[in-house]
């Protein structure tokens, strides 16, 4: 029996533990996003930083301006191990949880149900994006350290908990940890796979522009009998400058928009086309059947190589129950950008807030909230670690792993490109039904389970074991 | 000392008792739009028919299945009074009072202040719409009868408690007290004047179609990293269908909207640009200087005759503080309509609907929720009652009163018109300033005072003393 063996025989044997762990963690409702939630963040933290050393790793928790960082390195390592040193990366903050009436049980009561399809799943915020995720590794680590008393490789992590509300303090804090940080390889768990059966290795993300806009029109709410007419509603002034974002073939009309966006090459629509993806089930699954977005251009490519414009939250004037007959004085959205290619994030921000000036009447006024954007990203799929990473992934699965892109922003990744000169190995095991950022998030105890299979035999290939 | 005069004199001396009254009632926080302020519409009724009582009427508070009303009628009428019955109409209800942060004190612990302008305000909710208003007529009852022992003329009194939520009980209560409520002419306080020195009569209301909208699109709240690009957004399909409301003209585009908007007749543009009115004042006054609505009119045209599309409120999506990446299910506007000549209310809402549902997708649902629309309202300038009222308000204010338009809309009037054969004499007292449906909503004291008085002199002029 090879020692890969006894570690995936011991990860079997101790996974009731390793489940327990997870709804431990998944009680701690770190919604980083909203200053409510600090302290629980703060334990969050704690918690993590106590099950680390407890999986015999060094944890340490890092204050920051935000959000405390976590990290922590292997105490052992295997004598004259041979493989690369590696970064760990993962995020133990959630989403917000709401609209909380839309979850059929408390979103930070995690419980473990059997869908009438007979599978099991975990439920709860954050069960699968991405403290289900981040655990894979480190109960994947706590084998190897239970079996062979050490881990294969040099292993060190970083657990961030700002990456649901745009990393203010990533940057500073890498440039500020750049020795301890330093490694050879990131490998980074906040990605899905190709399906319930099939692996992914990500090999490209879109970049994000997050803005925040608020039109300002008169000094105070007016009755709309004694105003309605000459007075300028700027809700309707934003559904205007919101509905102007796009065209009628679905293409986003800022200005410039579409610089450093690549044409698919046909060559990589071919490989999608091969893979058979059902567009019908895909948008069938979410109750949707006519795709939005750009004309002639498949699901895939929309979300792997396509930029994107959406409106996240928009509130202005009277919401509550009933009719109040009024004009707001002012009205708010906030609006997203997916980027490609080469889409420059600081530009795209500036065109949006001149494309909303420019539509603006001179009595009238815009103020903006920015959070800080990120480029697309695209790794290199050959050398011998990616190589290795897919046949662990093909021995584990019985399928060899997607090469896939992501329609999601993991800024992260750029990040230790620009700063650390590493590159990043993304492997997830999330399902694109886990509703991530939605009500009723899941993780499948499969993908818990075999996710932390998968990084055992991962970590085993990268040392060369 | 004619009699009028004594009442006259017995309103100023007893002002600061009419002005503690008034000061009860605006601590009543009666919102009818909002189901959890039920008990407190009701405890203002019961404090209106108590007060009622106290001013020598007899007083009902009739149940409904919505707010109750409050019925009365004089005790006592003068022997052989000549004038007609008249039936005076207000509403006890007020808007609700969010943004509650706008309000420099809290819009239920109503106070009197002086402005820096030596100005004397009555600060609160309803200060102005309508219980202000209301009050000056009870008061100016009150007078009477303390002086005379009785009133000049036979008086009916209704007040509603719905009026700010549609009056949703008000039609079949007046087709099932017909009998009580009869009268030869309805007197409603619910009004502005034409400036703070000279009063008005109104002639025209505005009518108005309230819907409120909910788009669905997903199933559920997508990531929008994951589904962005193919799957529809309801907030910017919304966005594109208010936009849609509106063309570059700033005309409405629902389709037949402008059947029976009559083009108003030159001879009454000459008479309201004789009124001198100042554009640049009535929008700097709120912060606005570009005119909205339709290109190529006046700004008292605007309002007085023509129709208009205002969204009056708007929700979707995360709103909450920081980011959210999210594709919402639904998005939601409240939109209401103002008309004018004949538009007929239930063809605009369908109209409405019909535009809404001929932009959706086909995996796009809308949901509809619509107020009872009313028809605009054009009242006879002529005839004996106006030109009494007219001589009794110049003999108060100094000043020949306006015959103007209202942009606003008042339901009852056209109620009173088709279900009780009645005309309606519109003389309020309050200001374009007053900021009602506004936070911080004020009367000013002489607004109150010299409204009574000038109630005091119409019943008597009705009358005929």
């Amino acid at each position: 029996m090879s020692t890969t063996d006894k570690v995936l025989a011991a990860i079997d044997a101790g996974f009731d533990g390793s489940l327990a762990r997870l709804l431990e963690f998944l009680r701690l409702p770190s919604i980083s996003t909203d200053p409510a939630y600090r302290p629980h963040c703060r334990a969050a933290a704690e918690w993590l930083a106590a099950t680390l050393v407890d999986a015999g790793f060094e944890a340490e928790i890092r204050t920051t301006p935000g959000q405390p960082m976590v990290t922590g390195h292997a105490k052992d390592t295997a004598a004259g191990a041979a493989g690369p040193t590696v970064l760990f990366y993962g995020h133990y903050d959630v989403q917000p949880a709401d609209p909380l009436d839309l979850w059929q049980a408390p979103p930070f009561e995690p419980f473990v149900e059997t869908g009438p399809d007979g599978v099991k799943r975990i439920r709860g915020r954050g069960a699968s994006d991405d403290k289900g995720q981040l655990m894979t590794f480190v109960e994947a680590c706590r084998a190897w350290r239970q079996v062979t008393g050490s881990l294969p490789l040099a292993v060190r992590l970083l657990f961030e908990g700002e990456e649901e509300s745009g990393s203010p303090s990533l940057v500073p804090f890498l440039e500020a940890h750049r020795q301890d940080l330093q490694a050879d390889l990131a490998l980074v768990c906040d990605t899905t796979q190709w399906d319930a059966d099939t692996p992914a290795i990500v090999t490209s993300l879109r970049g994000m522009v997050y803005e925040q806009v608020t039109i300002i029109g008169p000094s105070r709410d007016l009755h709309s009998g004694m105003y309605g007419g000459p007075a300028r509603n700027p809700i309707n002034l934003l559904a205007r400058i919101l509905a102007d974002l796009h065209d009628s073939d679905g293409r986003v009309t800022l200005p410039g928009f579409y610089d450093g966006v690549p044409e698919t090459p046909e060559a990589l629509k071919a490989q999608w086309r091969e893979l058979g993806f059902d567009e019908a089930a895909f948008l069938g699954e979410v109750g949707l059947s006519v795709p939005a977005g750009e004309r002639d251009r498949s699901v895939l490519e929309k979300i792997w190589a396509r930029p994107t414009c959406d409106v996240n939250g928009i509130w202005g004037g009277y919401t509550g129950e009933g009719s109040k007959t009024v004009i707001p004085s002012r009205a708010s959205a906030k609006v997203s950008f997916r980027l490609v290619g080469t889409q420059d994030p600081v530009r795209i921000s500036k065109a949006f807030h001149d494309f909303v000036r420019s539509r603006l009447p001179a009595d009238c006024t815009a103020e903006f909230w920015s959070r800080d954007g990120s480029p697309a990203i695209s790794l290199p799929i050959d050398g011998r670690e990616v190589a290795r990473a897919r046949d662990a992934l093909e021995a584990e699965w019985g399928r060899a792993p997607v090469m896939m892109g992501s329609g999601g922003s993991i800024p992260v990744v750029g990040h230790f490109k620009r700063l650390l000169g590493m590159d990043s190995l993304m492997i997830g095991f999330a399902l694109e039904d886990d509703q991530i950022h939605s009500p009723n998030e899941k993780y499948d105890l499969k993908s818990f389970h075999k996710g932390i299979r998968s990084w055992a035999r991962v970590l085993g290939a990268l040392a060369g074991v």
